[in-house]
Order: C-alpha cells, then structure tokens, then sequence
C-alpha cells in the first residue's frame, strides 16, 4: 500500500463563501490529509480573483501573431520561452509537485464553474500539460492522479438514466481520472446528515491515493495513422462485451454501467 | 414554412482574434441573418471583457446571506428587486428578444470556453430563466431556440465512438437544442476549404429557425412525486426499441445514434 505521506495534494477550490458546504468539504480533506502526514496545496479560486478567462494578458511581451491570436500556440511559445503570466506560472508550480489533484466545487450546468473552467484552459497550457503525441496514457502527467469533488442542487435520482436530467455517469465524461465523490443536494440535508457526509469523505481521503483509476482505455489501442481509431484487433476482441469500453467509446452497445463513477467496472 | 423576417437572433460569440476562423463564422452569421430580415445582436465576450466569474459583485447592495453566500438564492432575489449588476441585465435583455441564440466558439478541453460558460452561468439567473417546476419542456424558455456552433482542434475520426477523443454525441450531452454546427479542425484545411465550410453554413442559416429541435424528453414523462424518475408507463413503452430514450435517458441501452448531433433520429 502506497503511504500518504510525504505526497503532496493541491486542492483547486471554487466556492464563494467559507460559510458553504464546499467549503467545510474542503476543509475536511485539508485537516485529513496533513493529519495523514501529506503535504497539501490550496488554490481558493474566488479568494485568489482567478482570472478566468484566456486572453493575451497571458503573455508577458509581443505575441507572435496578432492578427490572428491563437491561444494555445502563443501560449505555448510564451511557456518555452518564460513569458506566460505569474498566475499562471504559480499554478503550474504547484501542478508539477502534486501526486493527486482534487477539485472541489459545486456544480453549475451539468459542469464545474467558470472560474474553474478557466483554471483548465490557461494552467493546461500546450507544451506543459499534453501534446497532440503526450496526452491520455501517454500523457505528461500521467502518473498524477485527479478527481472531482462536488455537490449538486438536484437529488440523485434526478440525476440516473431514468431521471430527468439524465445519466450523471454520462455527464462526466470526459472530464476525471479517480471515481468522483458527489455529495447530492446537501442543501436538503440535515446538519447531521452533513457531518456523516463529512466524516465519509475523510475516510474516503485516507487511502485515495491507493485507489485504482477509473477505466480509460490507453492511447496505444488507436491508431494515429487512422486519424486515432480504434485499432480493428481491439474492436474485434470486444465483440463478445455486453458493454462499451467507456462511456464515449460505447461501440454502439449498451454503456458500461457506473464507468465514470467507480473504479474497476 | 416559418420565416426569418422579424425574427431576433443572438449570437453570443467567444473568440480573442477578428482574425480567427470562429470570426469569419460568426460574421457570415450575421451577414446572412441581416440578408434574410432577421435582427441580429452580438455579445462578443473577450470584446465586451465579459466577467465570467459568479461573484458577490453581480448583485448592487446588501446580500441576504453574507455568512454563507449562495449565488443562485441571493441573484434570484436581486433579479426580483431590480439590484442585478447591470452587464447581466444588457444580457437578460438580449436573451428575451432573441428567438434563436448561436453560441459561436472553439472548443476548449470538451467544453465551451471558461468565459462562455460564465455567461451561461451568470445570465441564466434563477428565476428569469428556469425555476424547479419551469424546465426543459416546461421552460420559462421553451419558445426560443439555441445552438452550437463550434471548431475543434481534433480531427472528426478522434471524437467517434471508435476513436481516442471518444463520441462527440455523448460530450455534447446536455447543453443543447438545435443541432450543433461542427467545424472540424478548420487549422488544418485549405483556405478554400474553410470557404466552403462558411458556405455550407450560410445555407443551413437559411431555414435554421424552421429546423426541428433535436429530441429531449418533455419534462411530464417524469414523475416529480418520485425524484423526477421516470414513468413506469412511459419505461415500458420503450421496452422494445433497441436504443434508449437519449444519451443520457439512455435506460442501459444502446445510446441512439446520433442523437446529440442530427434531429430526428
């Protein structure tokens, strides 16, 4: 079993209000996972004014095109060349030393809010996080794990594929790597109800690290020269699967149920 | 036949550079819709500096709640007196004149760009534009109509079912209506491919308001005493198709094809 300790967490967290539920959620893991010994990185999104949005301001000095400004090619160049905003250079210091990344937020139309968004689209940047070669399986940060940790305003019945928002399962993809953990409609809840809730996370936190990824299928089964496809072998051999292999590659068969919320299904 | 004279579109467009094929899209746009009679407004995000962050400062005066800050709560009531900040209020204006809105964009990371989403998340105010009991089909809404519109970085083949980006149908589940206009890669097509493409587009523009929108279940099929589950009358129905309801009301069976990306099927 791999030890916690001396690993580093960064903890992206995008609530408004320290008063929230987010916030003691947040809190929680904080105390858990330095109690555990680990090293634990906060980046408090609304605390920080997080620019959220991607534009030239990025770069420090000219852009290489200003005609027409292309935002993951300039920042790509101003990464090599040391010129991307301190903000963002901030945040990647703290995404190269993390083993595990966890974002907590409430969840804002079927998706995390716009603040967090834009912590993806700028600290992502091209070159540092992934290249069109080095992404998924073989990605730069491959060995760093992540997940989501959010709550919802609707109930989770809402939320399955008999509900009227539909399958959550399908809402999440593609957007994780360890099972997310959802804590539904904590507004309906009894403060009692909140502190189990609580309690269960920080349980959950002290072994996150040793948990097994949710399923995603390696990059090596596509086949560049076939503009990414599945590799006829991999299809062939999953002919006899009830199921999909993920919830986006589904094969035109049945999604595998629970894929893009538990581990090992 | 419905015709486009008199009608109201806006366009709410998200790109840094006048010089970006998303521009060229977004003026022909724009072009086409005036040649037709249409009126058309665009809120044109990184020009307008458009906050894209859900703060406190979106409301004029006191919050109800300082201790624990709830932004749908505290702007549904500020929407209620009047004390909305006023760049949500310009927005709120345009949305309820349109008949059509086009969200016009390049995709970042399987999602519309941070400050897209933070116009979904800041204009979309509880109780102007949805409330629990006015939704999807029973929408405050449900007489205007809404689109995508949008270029990839990836290659139509990575985001299949078969290839690495996985299906482009489930990653557009659930933030549509109409079906979404796709332009694939344009960065790496000729000039007079991406002329093309601009063609095709003033086509579809031409009859897009009398196109069928792409099928979401009425929100009545669930029952609301029940956790917004589906009917049993309306699962049993279903029991002999081969595909389910829509990507998400998927009922463990295969996705129907298509769904997210052509009407009627």
């Amino acid at each position: 079993m791999e030890n916690m300790t001396a690993k580093t967490v960064l903890i992206v967290y995008a609530h408004q209000s320290a008063g929230s539920f987010n916030a003691a959620v947040k809190n929680a893991a904080v105390d858990e996972l330095k109690k555990q010994g680990c090293r634990v990185l906060v980046s408090d999104l609304y605390e920080m004014k997080f620019k959220a949005t991607a534009t030239e301001d990025d770069i420090n000095g000219a852009v290489k095109n200003p005609k027409h400004f292309r935002y993951g090619n300039e920042t790509m160049l101003a990464w090599q060349e040391g010129r991307l905003a301190s903000d963002i250079v901030d945040e990647h210091n703290k995404l190269k030393e993390a083993d595990l990344v966890i974002f907590q937020f409430p969840m804002y139309w079927f998706s995390v809010p716009a603040i967090m968004k834009g912590w993806m689209d700028r600290v992502l940047t091209l070159g540092f996080a992934y290249t069109l070669e080095k992404r998924y399986s073989e990605g730069i940060f491959r060995n760093k794990k992540a997940m989501l940790s959010f709550t919802t305003g609707s109930h989770e019945t809402m939320f399955s594929s008999n509900g009227i928002n539909g399958d959550m399962n399908v809402t999440l993809w593609p957007i994780q790597v360890l099972a997310p953990q959802i804590f539904w409609a904590p507004t309906h809840l009894s403060s009692e109800a909140r502190e189990g809730l609580l309690k269960g996370w920080c349980t959950r936190l002290q072994g996150l690290l040793n948990e097994a990824p949710l399923t995603f299928p390696p990059a090596d089964i596509f086949d560049e020269g076939k503009g990414f496809q599945l590799k006829p072998e991999v299809r062939e051999k999953q002919a006899d699967s009830p199921f999909g292999l993920t919830v986006g590659h589904h094969l035109e068969k049945p999604l595998p149920p629970q894929s893009q919320m538990k581990a090992g299904v």
